[in-house]
C-alpha cells in the first residue's frame, strides 16, 4: 500500500513501465498510474524524458492535468521556453489559465515578449488583465511573488458563510487555509485561519473573532524582508497591500522557501566567486563560463598587486628571506577580511544589521580586527623567531600580520556597509574580491615596513 | 484597526506603555494590550525586557500564555537556561506541559541534567515519557525535529467523524491541516488534508479519498533530506515513522524553515572560516574568539608554505622578480579551488550530487580547470610579456597559473567529495582552508618550474 521507500524517494514509480505505456499508446494504464503520482515526481518524469515522449503526454494528459505539473516543475530558464514551445498554443495557452497567477508569470517572463503576448491573447481577459498587472511588479518584490488566488469575505458575515465560501473556492484558491477579511472597498481588516473557522459556532459573526493585527506587506517590499517575516512569524500564507490597504495577493509558505533557497544559493556563490551555482549538470564549458568572469577579474586585480609589489623589488633583491611570508601574510589577511564580511553579509541580508547597528557594528569589528591582530602577531613573533632565529625579522612579520588583520576586519565590514549604503547587493563584496583588495593592503604594509628597516635586516 | 506600518514591521506595540502597566501593576490593562499581539512580538518584548520586569510578567500571565511565548521565542542557548530559572520551577513545568513536545525537547535540552530531571518529574506522566522519547533522538535528525500532537485517524472512518476528530484536537494539534490515516497497528497508510475533507461528503469513507501514496521520513533521517523534501514537495507537513512504518510524529514547515536557515548559514560560515555566524551582537572578544580558531590553524598551515618557500630561498635570491608573482598565482588558484569547493558542497548539502554522479562531477571539474587554467595562463604571458619584456618570465609564470588552477580545481572538487565519503560534513573543507593547501602547491609548481629554468630567466 505504501511505496517503497527508497534512498532519495524519487523513484517511486516505474520509469521505464510509464515510458513503455505511453509509446504503445496504453492511455487508460498510464493515466491510471501517472495521476497516482505526486505533481512532483510528474514532473521530474515529464523533464526527463525527450520530447518525442513528451508530445504523447500532452496528448494523454488534460491542460488541467499538465498545469499541475507546471505548478511543480522546477525549471532552467532556457528549458521553460523550450518546452512551452513543444506544446499546441491553445493547450499551452489552456494549461496557464488553470495555473495560478504566481506561477504563470513565472513561466511566462521566460519567454520573448511575442510569444507572450500572443499566450495572453489566447487566455481569458480577466485572468490575462491580473497576469499583465503581476508582471508589472519589479523582481525579487512582494509583487511579482504573489498569486491573486486567495478567499476573502466582508467583516459581517457569518462563520457558516465563511466556511461555504472556502467549499467553493478551494478547488481553486492556492491556499484556504487562511481567509482575509476585508472592508467594502477591499481594504484588508483582519485575518481568520481555517482552523479558527471550523471551531467557532457557526453563526458567529467573522468580525468578532477575526484576529485584527494583521501583518502584510506592500507590493514593493523586498523579498528578503518577507522572508524574514515567515521566519519570525511562522505564518503558512501572508496578505500583500498596496498604497491604500487594499488586498492585491498573497504568498504562500512554498514560494518563501524557493526564495529562501535561492537567496542563500546566491549569498554562498557570491561569497566563493560564482555568478550562478545551481548548475551541477553544466558541461565544463558552460562551468568555465560562469567561472571565468570573477577569475580573469580577480587575475587583473592580482596584477595591480604584483605591479605595486615591484615597487619594492630592490628590498626583495637584498633580503629573499621577506618573500617566503608574503602567502603567509596576504593569507591571512585575507581570512579575516572575509570572516568579517561574511557576518556582516549576512548580518545585512537577514535585518539583524541596520542603520542604528551600523557605527557600533563597526566599532565591534574594529576591536576584533585588533584582538586577533594581537594574537596573531605575537605567535607569528615567536614562531619565526624560533624558525630563523633573527628577532627582527620575527617582529617584522608579526607587526605586518597585525596590522594586516586589523586593517582587513576593519575592510571587511566597513565596504559592505558601505556598498549597501549606496543601494548594491553588499554581497558583490564577496570573498575573493575582497581577499584580493587585502592581499594589496597586506603586502604593501609588510614591504613597506621591511623597506624602513633594511638598514637593521 | 490595522497596526501601522512601520520599517521594520516589530514595533507593533507602544513597549514603555507596557512597561509602565506592568510597573504599576495595572494587570487588565497590560493583558488587554499584550494579549493581542503576534505571539513572536510578545516573545521579543519578553527577551528585551530585564528581569525585575519579566517577574511581573509571569505573574500577570498563566503557564499557558507563557507558552505561547516561548513557542515563538528565538534564544540563544545559554540565555534559555537563564530564563527559565528566572521562573518558579511549578510555573516553568506547567508551562511546558502546555507547548508542543518538539519545543519542549529544544527548552529541555538547553537545561543540565538535574534540571531537566526535575522538569521532567513535575510533568504529567505521560507528557514527560514522550518527550524522554524524543530527547533520545540524535541531534540534526527527523526524530529530533518532529512532534507528537498530530492528528491521526483509521482508515475505515467517515469525513464526519475526522472533522469531529479535527475539532477536538484543533486547539492541541500543531497542525490540523493534514489527517494521517493509519491501520489498527498505528501504521501509516495514507494521509488527507483538511481541503480535501471540506469539500467532501459527510459519509464518504476516508479509505476511499486518502492520497496513499504518502511521502514520509524515518526517524533517523538528516534533516538536510528533509528540507530537501519540504522544497520539493511544499507540503505544510509530514509524517515521520519508525523502522515498522509506525507513525511517530510529524515535522511542521515552521520547523523546517528554521533548518534551512541554519543550514545556510551553517555553509556560508563554514566557507568564510567562522564557527558560528549569527552571533551579531557579541562583543570583540567573543567574536574573536570565534574567529581565532580558524586564523591560527590557517596561520600554521601558512608556515608550511613559508618553510616550503625556504626550499627555494636561493632560486628567490638570485631572481628577485619571481617573488612579484607569488601572491597572482597562489591568489588565482585559492579562487578557482574555492569556486569548486563551492559548487561540490552546495551540491552535496541538496543531494543533487549523489553517488552516480560523483565521478561524472570530478571529470565536468578536470575539464572546467584545464579550460579555466588555460584561459588565464594565456591571459598571464601576455599580461607579463607586455609588462616585464621577458617571454620567458611571462611562460613560467603562465604555465604556473595554468597548472596550479588545473590542481586547485579537481581538489576542490574532491577532496569535499572524500570526506564527504568517510562520513565527514564536506563543508569543513571550507574556503580558507583548502585555499591554503592549494598556496602550498601552486607555489610549489612555481618555484619548482622556477628553479629547473634557472639559467634561461
Amino acid at each position: 500500500m505504501i511505496e517503497e521507500k527508497d534512498e532519495r524517494r524519487d523513484v517511486s514509480f516505474d520509469e521505464d513501465q510509464l515510458i513503455r505505456w505511453l509509446i504503445d499508446e496504453n492511455i487508460d494504464e498510464f493515466r491510471k498510474d501517472f495521476l497516482s503520482m505526486h505533481a512532483y515526481d510528474q514532473a521530474k518524469f515529464y523533464v526527463k524524458v525527450g520530447p518525442d515522449i513528451r508530445k504523447i503526454m500532452y496528448h494523454f494528459l488534460s491542460p488541467e492535468e499538465m498545469a499541475e505539473i507546471y505548478e511543480a516543475i522546477e525549471l532552467d530558464d532556457e528549458e521553460i521556453e523550450y518546452f512551452i514551445k513543444e506544446m499546441d498554443p491553445n493547450y499551452a495557452a489552456k494549461m496557464l489559465s488553470y495555473m495560478y497567477t504566481d506561477d504563470v508569470v513565472d513561466v511566462l517572463t521566460e519567454l520573448d515578449e511575442d510569444d507572450r503576448d500572443s499566450f495572453l491573447e489566447l487566455m481569458d481577459e480577466e485572468m490575462a488583465e491580473e497576469i499583465t498587472e503581476l508582471m508589472g511588479y519589479e523582481k525579487y518584490t512582494a509583487g511579482s511573488l504573489m498569486t491573486t488566488e486567495y478567499v476573502s469575505i466582508q467583516e459581517n458575515s457569518t462563520v457558516r458563510s465563511a466556511m461555504n465560501v472556502l467549499r467553493r473556492e478551494a478547488p481553486n484558491a492556492e491556499t484556504i487555509y487562511y481567509v482575509f477579511v476585508v472592508d467594502e472597498n477591499h481594504r484588508l481588516t483582519g485575518v481568520i485561519s481555517l482552523r479558527d473557522l471550523i471551531v467557532a459556532e457557526e453563526d458567529t459573526l467573522i468580525r468578532d473573532i477575526m484576529n485584527e493585527r494583521v501583518v502584510y506587506a506592500k507590493v514593493t517590499d523586498d523579498q528578503e524582508k518577507i522572508a524574514q517575516i515567515f521566519k519570525d512569524y511562522n505564518f503558512l500564507a501572508f496578505p500583500v497591500v498596496d498604497e491604500d490597504l487594499v488586498l492585491q495577493g498573497i504568498i504562500t509558505v512554498d514560494d518563501i522557501i524557493d526564495v529562501m533557497d535561492e537567496e542563500a544559493s546566491d549569498d554562498y556563490s557570491k561569497l566563493a566567486g560564482i555568478s550562478d551555482i545551481d548548475d551541477i549538470d553544466a558541461g565544463p564549458f558552460k562551468a568555465a563560463k560562469q567561472r571565468l568572469p570573477w577569475l580573469v577579474m580577480l587575475l587583473f586585480l592580482g596584477m595591480i598587486t604584483a605591479s605595486l609589489m615591484g615597487q619594492f623589488e630592490a628590498t626583495l633583491e637584498k633580503v629573499a628571506l621577506l618573500a617566503l611570508f608574503i602567502p603567509l601574510i596576504s593569507g591571512t589577511s585575507g581570512n579575516s577580511g572575509t570572516q568579517a564580511l561574511a557576518v556582516v553579509v549576512r548580518g545585512i541580508a537577514t535585518g539583524e544589521i541596520d542603520e542604528k547597528s551600523k557605527l557600533k557594528m563597526i566599532f565591534r569589528e574594529m576591536g576584533t580586527g585588533l584582538i586577533t591582530g594581537i594574537a596573531c602577531g605575537l605567535i607569528v613573533v615567536l614562531v619565526v623567531f624560533l624558525w630563523k632565529h633573527s628577532l627582527m625579522i620575527g617582529m617584522l612579520v608579526g607587526t605586518a600580520i597585525c596590522c594586516s588583520i586589523f586593517v582587513a576586519t576593519i575592510a571587511g565590514s566597513f565596504i559592505p556597509l558601505l556598498i549597501h549604503k549606496i543601494g548594491i547587493d553588499p554581497a558583490v563584496a564577496s570573498g575573493p574580491f575582497i581577499t584580493t583588495l587585502n592581499d594589496i593592503t597586506s603586502i604593501l604594509i609588510y614591504l613597506g615596513l621591511a623597506t624602513m628597516l633594511l638598514g637593521q635586516l
